[in-house]
């Protein structure tokens, strides 16, 4: 499989729904396979809210978080398909981002980087794929923020995309899914290691309240039954505890989790990220989904897991049905999946059997 | 109503289930209504989690936590009941605990007040009604932690109870129950203030923790239904937000009921708790609950709620169906509950008359 990694610059800049304006800015990217002639065989995979660019592969360590489905005979069959992901605008893995130089003062720009919205990465995404002469996309997908992004992307350029796949995703985020990310942003804020979003320059990372944070993500992550079937109460091992505080097996599971979890990712980014999640209403404006999705022509294909409690199956069926009302091509199935919200990310034979037969048909 | 609130000693200490001892200790009561002369109508009420022993009436600005339920001609009629309510071991509200003082040093307990469980507050109030000259409880009830109390003494003391109310409990705390709890325990230990539970020596208080807990702890208090409704993505006015950093009006809400409560209660106490609900199972070193059960002669009232998320009702019914297995009179009832896990604290028709009916039975 053919990788390549660049990073691409935006001379021209954008203007961020929020009327903010970037003047110049940087998108990581990664692409497997190779263009073919007609170029007719883009594909776009967008990220989930901590994930980047390195969507399949392997290098050394680190394993794309999606290679189970993305690379040669897979899902996403990169003989056959040209699939492109970018690190986010705003996200910490190479493109434009809190822990990224503002140009216009030479320093990090921490707090100072404007908050960015699900419409503006959709936006950045049209401007990489204008840049990389990628006339449209064959399909866009992505699994929970990735998933809604592929969505506004069918509504925000409707030919521009043939599909959409939307997994473990919703049109907008719950009163509990942003209540949740309140408590993780909470605990980043309170960290006296923040100083309000300019770490950075004090030489430090709030890295305790990026851990509690992702702790809390991960109980959200996984599903009830797993966690359970898994830890249940088991204790854990004096020997490898990884705090005296500890007592259960699950409880050393996440500390274990969220301290490597905060040694990889900016608390700026946790923030701006989970605002972006939270911010995000394909209705916003409109009097319900259905206006949302009048325009839209790409054919759908929604995918919600039974174990997902973060967004259930149900929230999937509200695109199901807005789509329906639109008379729009799409399909909405529900899997078991063992894995709660994470689900999307592992390969699972029907799974992977849906993805190859959309987006072949 | 006659209400009584006194602190009383016990001088001849306690052996924890730990192994550990506390030489003395006090526990801080109150009492609604009157003990009758053949001593049969009294009643003991357990509190969850971050309750204590004002369980009715009104002085001041305070109000029972279960005043709606206890009173006058209400569901525990306190003209008919002696009704008991202490602070538990290990709490913030004048019985002994990790701000009280350390009779041996002289100094506040902080992190040096030894952990407490649901075993040791049942033996605790044991020994309460044997100082009060009560011979046995007409009942024993109390909803979440409080219902585990009540599930334990039935176990514990089955020749001292009459009858026990389980009130959206469980016989044992879930995976997931556990992962939340350790979640809000690290975002207390790693508060700057916390200095290993001897922030009052420091003269701080870690209320960062604790609010961030809390927020934590409140979203699963709440059904998700509940929280729709209510506040759904609605945003939070300018005049009105807590700080800048919210957009939503639950943010607003959680950031202000976290703030409240940091402002009241004990870190400390907040660990000991949590941990004390964690590590309750009512089948410990048994093969099953149907064997924890087996001494019982309690008649039970289990009451699930389903909005409840928390301790949802198939946890009441695990304790029904184990109760069955050995015979026990009981009964299993579901409510709606409007108000998640919290529906038990609240009045509403057909809850107070099963209580009512199932008390005077």
């Amino acid at each position: 499989m053919k990788i390549e990694t660049k990073l691409i610059s935006f001379p021209e800049g954008i203007v961020l729904k929020s009327g903010d304006k970037l003047d110049s800015f940087d998108l990581m990217v990664e692409t497997y396979g190779e263009l073919n002639e007609l170029k007719t065989n883009a594909v776009l995979v967008c990220h989930a809210f901590s994930g980047n660019h390195i969507a399949a592969g392997k290098k050394d360590d680190v394993t794309g978080w999606w290679n189970q489905i993305i690379g040669p005979d897979k899902a996403i069959n990169t003989n056959d398909y040209f699939v492109v992901c970018c690190n986010n605008l705003g996200g910490c893995s190479g493109s434009s981002g809190p822990i990224s130089i503002n140009p216009k003062t030479n320093k990090v720009y921490g707090s100072g980087f404007p908050q960015v919205s699900v419409y503006d990465w959709v936006a950045s995404q049209k401007m990489l794929m204008d840049k990389l002469n990628i006339p449209y996309w064959h399909m866009v997908l992505g699994g929970s923020l990735g998933g809604m992004q592929a969505l506004q992307w069918s509504i925000a350029y409707p030919d521009k995309i043939k599909k959409a796949g939307i997994f473990a995703a919703a049109a907008k985020s719950s009163t509990q899914n942003i209540a949740m990310n309140e408590v993780a942003r909470e605990s980043i804020r309170k960290d006296q290691n923040f100083h309000n979003g300019n770490y950075i320059d004090h030489g430090v990372i709030p890295k305790n309240g990026i851990k509690t944070a992702r702790m809390l993500g991960h109980i959200t992550y996984l599903s009830e039954e797993h966690m359970d079937s898994r830890f249940g109460r088991k204790f854990q091992d004096n020997d490898t505890k990884v705090n005296q505080g500890v007592d259960f097996e699950v409880e050393n599971y996440l500390q274990y989790k969220g301290k490597k979890f905060s040694e990889i990712f900016d608390a700026n980014t946790y923030i701006l990220m989970t605002k972006a999640m939270d911010g995000y209403d394909a209705a916003e404006g409109l009097s319900s989904l259905n206006d949302a999705l009048n325009s839209v022509t790409a054919q759908l294909l929604i995918i919600g897991f039974y174990s997902d409690w973060l967004y259930p199956p149900e929230r999937g069926k509200e695109i199901q049905i807005a789509a329906m009302n639109n008379n729009i091509k799409s399909s909405y199935v529900v899997l078991k999946g063992e894995h709660g919200h994470d689900s999307f990310l592992f390969h699972n034979e029907r799974y992977a059997k849906i993805i190859r037969k959309f987006l072949e048909s």
